[in-house]
């Protein structure tokens, strides 16, 4: 509403016959965005008019309007575009800063320490729900138990999921509470560990909904809460738009509310949370973008496989660590050729979670069967594309596929990838550099809350391919790599063509949104260290400064 | 976003120093107004800005303003506030629209004629949905069967909704694809009859789910269309704002969608159906008014009972006609209460759906109780109030309670509700004067579908309380006839209050929308009859002519 009440002024001024008006300058920065063809370029001054778009970008030897609503000095800092996070869970990082957060934790005993703390600083809490575990990480060398549980929490119901969200563990109470026991029958595409014929707390992918079942829903106060939350942290982290990938018709509610209230300040690309969702919401095609470009509905998430840590990732040949094991397919080929087409029908978008060799390669047959039926601009997006077989790699680059990849997931999940898969298999994993070759877009995101949306981290990964520590020196695969331009557009102007909203954002070209960061480093310049460690000073969205760092 | 874009050249023209500026001048009419204390306030010019809102209006003495935008010469014609329907079902009325339509069948002979005919020009339809029967308008003496049905269409499925949606018959086909079979039990609240042990077709108030279960849902397109469908026939029948009683998460989404892409004409002010959509939707309180005063979801609807001709109505005593039935009581006390507390808690206006005088007593008592915690502005609503125990009657005055109530069931039900009530138990039915003179504020609609929305008929009815075809002369029960000022001010500002948008719609005076008809006729000086025949020629809403009669 601001920009719009802005314009009348404007308006005068041009009936006043002033030449070159503009509203706002950001003078004196370190600029650059990402052009069409993926080059670099470079600016001193940022113009921007009274509706928070981009008028143009100024270099040095530019002359300044002399009228302007404001001109601010930016000292010689760093400015880029906001960066997109093409792949992330908005809700969930949001809940999850509400909730017991686990994914610090080195050990059991240090998880069962915060779990203590956790009661007894909520004391009014029914359930205490926590999230971000990782067994790999506690060294535990196998999953968590209820009676590991127990030990620290039992009279209380207790719910724990797994850092990736395809694992969680309950302890008795919570089992009690949801009336699991050796005679429940795991769900199809879900596991439910057993030991002696009774369950041991574990849950895997679809049994988990046994026991999210058994949590009392969020109330709407804690769903609006847990939005703001998430918008926050994702502002002070540098996100101006993100890709959220599974809405579901209540988060579209809580989106909405905040849209109404003229809360809605990230921009959100919807993916519906499957078929469902899509049509009752979004009906007969995407939305328009509502609320000044902050929100649309532009396709439907769907769930081809789970994750490579519980072992749901699904498979071409046996888990390494697991024989016998291949992991869960999650839809046939038919039903999953059936929910792409139900949407694209109506010209929704499909993106298609795949991080198995054995579901790439189906979700690639998928596209390219549906490709012969639903012609035109379709951005078909596969979703991780995490461990691909190499023969599958050069199919990445036909019907304009988009890889949306998580460059931090390679980072954090490099020694248990290596276990999982062995060696022979990971020619085609986490292969961003192959996939650019391959012709395949490519779009980056982080998967928040699996990992920490910190966009400076999945560059720093991108470009180096070590982890925060620095391992392994020189790289993992270090031919993956890529240059800090290459994965800026994947942070930017590719993430916002993944999202088919590079016509609105993800650079900084006249008619864009002024969307845009003031950062403490040049991060074209910088080491792969230095790119972690950014600082974001400001944020802007849509011309207007909405965080500073104090 | 027309009403904002004008604003650049009314604050321009301010600049310039132009005086008394205004947009739109609607002259030479016959106009007027409910006032604040229920007096006719006329006016011969009525003055509109940029944003579609009142300016003031002028007494044919008072000076016009020389520079303006538009202005029209309205040719003495009569201009009213545009009329509120205080109680329909926008979905309902579009699907209608696109179903079979049996509400003027007058035998079952016709009705199985039109039956063949539907079947002959939609054959692609899988399920043949009809709408609108009336066994006493058949002179039946008992409901219809699917035997009776099966006598027209045997072939495909048959669902037909009784006028008042409180009961449907099936036919064998649709009976056998729902799974409906003697030993089928019929939910609470709802009957299945049975003859001989098996179900004659007929389903009752709840049970009616069982069928509507087994019917395929409609596809996004058809509730678009349905929605568009309704939105046309309230425009040309004057209807420029509508509570909506009883919006589902899909009716919802429609309108939703309706807004997003700036096809949303008619101002809805809806009521969620029950407390889910309810929290689902608005979350911690009453929405905004979105779309320029377009849509709000302010309450929610509970329906304690069902209705008086399926004899689902609660009555304190027996059915006049059925001995030992005494209706169907839809919430317990508690229910009832705790649902209405869910609601006010967070601000929710609370709509009791309430036919029988048993229905009536307990929606006062809950609104006493809760009155108790929940303080100040709430306006409780009592839908229908259609037989009150005249004991209860002076507690519609207390608490501030609307009784929205549609004139036209009065006339429609008239023969049908001697029968059901017997002739000690009408003192307190369709009692607007005494409503009135105890204190309650009284809002007017249609129910539509179950009734036409045509709201000339309601006037009529109101001032009359005879039928079309003037029966009986006098009007029945002729003490609770109101005047045509106090009729027009029930589907008016009364009917804005009631919905809380008295400070937007609902009067022509300063700041609120300009919502108006042009008539062909003045109903303030009109008889009843000529009430009746009243035909709108313009239709303007938010100082837009939207629809013009050819």
């Amino acid at each position: 509403m601001k920009a719009v009440l802005a314009r009348p002024l404007a308006a005068i001024a041009l009936l006043l016959a002033t030449p070159a008006f503009a509203d706002a300058l950001i003078d004196n920065v370190n600029g650059y965005t990402i052009g069409k063809g993926g080059e670099v370029e470079r600016f001193t001054g940022l113009l921007i008019d009274g509706e928070g778009k981009v008028v143009r970008t100024l270099g040095h030897k530019d002359k300044r309007p002399e009228k302007l609503d404001f001109r601010m000095d930016g000292q010689g800092r760093t400015l880029v575009p906001g960066l997109i996070d093409a792949h992330g869970h908005v809700m969930g990082l949001g809940f999850n800063a509400l909730q017991l957060d686990l994914s610090e934790t080195r050990s059991l005993a240090e998880a069962q320490d915060k779990l203590r703390q956790w009661v007894r600083d909520n004391p009014g809490q029914r359930w205490v729900i926590g999230r971000g575990w990782n067994q790999e990480r506690w060294g535990l060398g196998r999953f968590p138990t209820a009676a590991d549980i127990d030990a620290a929490v039992a009279d209380k119901p207790v719910w724990l999921i797994r850092i990736d969200g395809h694992a969680g563990v309950a302890n008795s109470a919570a089992l009690a509470l949801a009336g699991i026991d050796g005679k429940t029958q795991a769900p199809a595409g879900g596991r439910i560990e057993m030991a002696s014929g009774r369950p041991t707390g574990l849950f895997v992918d679809a049994a988990t909904a046994l026991m999210e079942r058994a949590v009392p829903p969020p109330q709407p106060l804690e769903r609006d809460l847990a939005f703001a939350r998430a918008q926050q942290i994702l502002i002070e982290d540098g996100i101006t738009a993100v890709a959220d990938m599974g809405t579901t018709a209540d988060d579209w509610a809580v989106m909405r509310r905040a849209g109404d209230l003229g809360r809605l300040r990230v921009r959100i690309i919807s993916y519906a949370h499957g078929i469902e969702p899509l049509i009752a919401i979004a009906g007969t095609g995407p939305t328009p973008w509502l609320y000044g470009g902050r929100l649309r509905m532009v396709g439907v998430k769907l769930y081809e496989d789970g994750a490579l840590g519980s072992r749901g990732a699904w498979l071409k040949a046996d888990y390494a660590d697991a024989p016998g094991q291949r992991g869960l397919m999650l839809l046939n080929d038919a039903k999953l050729k059936n929910l792409g087409s139900r949407a694209a029908m109506d010209n929704f978008q499909v993106a298609i979670h795949a991080i198995g060799d054995a579901a790439n390669a189906q979700a690639l047959d998928a596209i390219e069967e549906l490709s012969d039926t639903y012609k035109g601009d379709r951005r078909w997006r596969i979703e991780h594309a995490q461990i691909v077989d190499p023969a599958d790699l050069p199919r990445f680059g036909r019907h304009g596929i988009i890889a949306s990849m998580q460059p931090v997931h390679q980072t954090s999940d490099r020694l248990m990838a290596e276990a999982r898969l062995g060696p022979a298999r990971l020619a085609g994993a986490y292969a961003w550099a192959s996939m650019r070759k391959a012709g395949a877009t490519l779009a980056f995101g982080s998967d928040f809350p699996v990992e920490s949306p910190d966009p400076f981290a999945g560059l720093a990964a991108a470009t180096s391919r070590e982890d925060p520590a620095g391992q392994p020196p020189g790289g993992w695969m270090p031919e993956q790599k890529l240059s800090p331009a290459e994965a800026l557009a994947a942070f930017t102007r590719d993430a916002a063509y993944a999202g088919f909203a590079e016509d609105r954002i993800g650079s900084l070209e006249p008619g864009r949104y002024a969307d845009f960061l003031l950062l403490d480093r040049d991060i074209l310049a910088a080491t792969p260290a230095d790119i972690r460690a950014t600082r974001v000073l400001e944020t802007w969205i849509g011309g207007k400064r909405i965080w500073v760092r104090k």
